[in-house]
């Protein structure tokens, strides 16, 4: 891995770069992406050059696609006709099966690796990297079949910045996500929602921390998440039902006196989810 | 303001009384709690020294009352035969109805105040107690009619030790924190559930922080959360109610790809409610 080109320097792209370099990796990083984001990439180091797709295509070795989920869709259809043929092309959506049957459409096998780092702030862009992001976070890759040499060493630089590398088809990653990402997300979402749409002008001066907790997802922009719900649907749509079943208990259960038993499973997954993450690190 | 008694050492509890001694107070801190409470409490400094409800209630000028929403209504019945006329009694607890109405069977108009701090973290006890934890949040008081002079003094000290204080009906409060505090609780506790329900052994280890603020709320234990629903359950009931329809909106719009508009008022709200709370801060 000696030239890496990296496709939409937002947080991720710009994040990808900095742990990188801090990493040592030494070679090239070139930026795609907008002026912008290639100005503060390029400021803080998480790039060293900026070119067009087509340039980049042509001089890298590994081509890092950290767009949102819909543009890395149309940048695979623009690599098959500019990508080299021993060019690892890998990305970091939050969705997988529709990006990798697009890639199985467009690029030859063993191009293509799908790839998901489980990271994330509340800012965006460039301007937000940092070196750690992927720190002990969970970095989710979809190879179909074995691991390509290249793909391999991709791999190994994930494992050196500190990510907790592990493997899974497209399809679980989808259904696993459906549940450990989308529905936060659309909880979240439907908590401010509906306090948003509640008459009560003390809502916004009776609210403790635990209230910024969670409507800290709802934060985020339909222009990055609808592409990704947009390609998961069905399995969000059941994880949906499935939420809606259990608020359903809960307003039985609060009729009938009886919230203990939910109250004891919700507490007892959330603390094994806490250990699960602390066993999971190396810290 | 000269000798206080908190009854309750546990996180509320203590933090209010280091709370005290930082902002200057040099009075008696005498805590009504358990044996390790009241180690941990003596420990910290939170509490200088200890004794029995009767005991501190005959010598208190202010009893704080921290404990759960069920003892609370339990200690102000005790306090109808232990304290003197002239000591303030006021609470902390999530609730404020039927404390109130508690009070006013119980005790002599203008001896009770109903307090809410909303302030609070993961960790519970005396030995998570902060000095700070009062610091920029709001603390609600629900004053019947116009505040007594011991209770202008007790809202005195609650400003000195930086909280945000503000009055509203304990009616208004009943409702707001149905949608601000304990809505948000059963979304949190609803969505850990739903995940621990499910059949799917890779859960664990594809999640991102959003998952962990998402059901932080859900460690809550049901022996502090049941008293609290239940003094507040038609309230509470009504906002599972809004928020299930919120859910099934959400459903709708993704069958119908329109999410844009939900995650807009969504996100709009959200970063209303920071501005509020900076804006609310003195910091």
């Amino acid at each position: 891995m000696n030239t890496v080109a990296i496709a939409g320097v937002g947080l991720i792209g710009a994040s990808f770069g900095l742990a990188l370099r801090e990493a040592g990796f030494t070679g090239d990083i070139i930026g795609v992406s907008s002026q912008a984001a290639l100005d503060a990439g390029l400021k803080s180091g998480a790039i060293n050059s900026s070119a067009g797709l087509a340039e980049a295509a042509a001089r890298a070795d590994v081509i890092y696609l950290a767009q949102p989920v819909n543009r890395i869709l149309q940048t695979i259809e623009e690599l098959a006709h500019l990508a080299r043929p021993g060019t690892l092309i890998t990305d970091a959506g939050s969705t997988k099966q529709k990006i990798v049957q697009k890639a199985t459409t467009c690029l030859p096998p063993a191009q293509f690796l799908g790839g998901h780092p489980m990271a994330g702030k509340e800012q965006r862009g460039a301007a937000a990297a940092q070196a750690d992001l992927f720190r002990d976070r969970p970095y989710i890759l979809t190879p179909e079949g074995e691991l390509s040499q290249r793909a391999a060493t991709f791999k190994m630089w994930l494992t050196r910045i500190g990510a907790r590398v592990t493997e899974m088809s497209a399809e679980i990653h989808d259904k696993t996500v459906a549940f450990t990402s989308h529905l936060p997300q659309l909880a979240s979402t439907a908590l401010a929602v509906t306090l948003a749409r509640e008459q009560n002008e003390q809502l916004l001066s009776a609210f403790g921390p635990g209230l910024l907790d969670m409507t800290r997802l709802a934060l985020s922009s339909a222009d990055l998440w609808n592409p990704i719900l947009e390609t998961n649907k069905s399995e969000v749509l059941l994880a949906l039902k499935r939420f809606r079943e259990i608020v359903e208990d809960l307003q039985l259960s609060l009729e009938g006196d009886s919230l203990v038993e939910l109250f004891a499973v919700g507490s007892g997954w959330a603390t094994q989810l806490r250990r699960q993450g602390t066993k999971n690190s190396p810290k």
